[in-house]
């Protein structure tokens, strides 16, 4: 077995990603010596220590990163900013500091500015999910074959960038570079966008007129069902990650929404050739994903 | 074996419905004497000769409902109006003409009155589907445990009604009876709605600029890969569902954009509260769905 990437990892927060890290530090050996786990609340601390993938748990973030040279945010993104300042005078000199958030240029304003002098920090962002959260829903295959996106800032240290590749690679995920803008951008069409349209069909349904909203849960087809299963993530991550990326998803969402109306034109009055394009530029864009095996 | 509910089943149109219901015939053998299979193409008639589902193939409409006591449109719905003009004259005395259309009162307006005096018209939508079509996408279990919904107007005879409701249930499914507008109403909202958020999603994808359009391809998170597997379906179909169900589309699409605008209000001025609540139903919906076993 490789010699262990850190010593000690301390990871903030242990829901579906935080988790799924620490069961696979457990079962690969090679990532930590020491797997340290702070939740903010005890009901997740002691589940966490029921389900015994942590050495060590923390109910103080200042004391989860004692002594760690390597600590992870996998907390929602709006707890960032406190837990940065909670923990940036205690965090070792050498240590890296790095996360696992949807929004990147939030956590670098947020976080950045805390991170002593001495510390590498190394924003990233796993690609990988269910709509399960908590420390339950994590497992060691969940980022079996995708991307983990890293967006450290100008100047940061290659060698602390390349420890953070080199852990989510023994994770199972592809690594790449990318800059901040333009990863909220991308993830802003990719996944932000999807979740509050789902959000917001599963809201109009539910305001429905007391049969009709009755049936919907009856009758629920292919469509509705695949847009209630994304729908089932986490409030408060989600919350998070839409306040936390808030220019580039309404940028997606207002062009978004002039191609619904432009669709909703071609439906009323009647323009079936327009409505058959849009349709065959999803299926090839659905093509394409399949080539590129993501789908 | 139960006697064949018909001696004679004629499908016209045979993609991923009509072959479902031609290959369930063949499995079980109560279902029709004789199954004959009509399309539009001469390419997907030679298919259907090699996949071996149907007893009879035939290219004209008319030849293809001669004698046969259960007639099934499984065409585009924007089709209908042209088959039943077609085969009107041809229909047998007695005979019931059903159909698997996705929109019921556009159905009912475009057939309804074409139907010949003796003859039985029973309006059926199975709510079945993949994003697969032709006659290679059916299989037999497409209808296991799903509902077909009858919309039979007023007056239509009850032993034809039945008969229709047996040949589903038959296939696998449930039945239920509904108004047709109350039926239209609940499909724009659980079906042709998140189709219609789905193709829009990928073309708004699609439009991007350069680098980042790549890049949704590459990094296509959980979300919008669930959103291209809908906008998968046949282009055909969609368009004519969009068409012939204008009314109860465009009015569950002005609901959801008004909610989607909401959120995106509360986004912009940082409503954490109000975009928390709305993620909240939609986790709400999605456990109702699994209580009812629709997800």
């Amino acid at each position: 077995m490789a010699e262990p990437l850190f010593r000690r990892l301390a990871l903030l927060g242990i829901g579906l990603i935080g988790s799924s890290v620490a069961r696979i530090a457990r079962e690969r050996g090679d990532l930590a010596g020491e797997v340290v786990a702070n939740a903010r609340t005890p009901a997740t601390l002691k589940r966490v220590a029921e389900l015994g993938i942590a050495d060590r748990i923390e109910a103080d973030p200042a004391q989860a990163v004692q002594g760690a040279d390597c600590v992870m945010l996998c907390a929602p993104v709006g707890a960032f900013a406190g837990l940065a300042e909670a923990i940036a005078p205690h965090l070792a000199p050498g240590a890296i500091l790095t996360d696992v958030g949807s929004t990147k240029q939030s956590v670098i304003r947020d976080v950045g500015p805390l991170v002593p002098a001495g510390v590498h920090f190394v924003p990233a962002h796993p690609l990988a999910g269910t709509e399960y959260s908590g420390p339950d829903a994590g497992f060691t295959t969940l980022f079996d074959g995708r991307w983990c996106l890293l967006t450290p800032p100008p100047g940061t240290d290659a060698a602390s960038v390349e420890k953070i590749a080199e852990l989510w690679r023994r994770c199972g995920a592809m690594v790449q570079t990318m800059e901040p803008a333009h990863h909220d951008r991308v993830l802003a069409i990719v996944s932000h966008l999807p979740h509050l349209l789902a959000f917001t069909i599963c809201g109009t349904a539910d305001d429905l007129e007391g049969e009709s909203r009755q049936e919907v849960l009856q009758f629920a087809a292919t469509g509705f069902r695949d847009f209630t299963r994304i729908a089932a993530s986490d409030p408060v991550m989600w919350r998070d990650v839409f306040l936390n990326n808030r220019e580039a998803l309404l940028e997606m969402l207002a062009r978004f929404t002039e191609d619904a109306q432009a669709m909703a034109r071609a439906v009323r009055w009647g323009d079936g050739a327009y409505i058959e394009d849009k349709i065959l530029r999803g299926r090839h864009i659905r093509r394409s994903l399949i080539e590129l095996k993501q789908a």
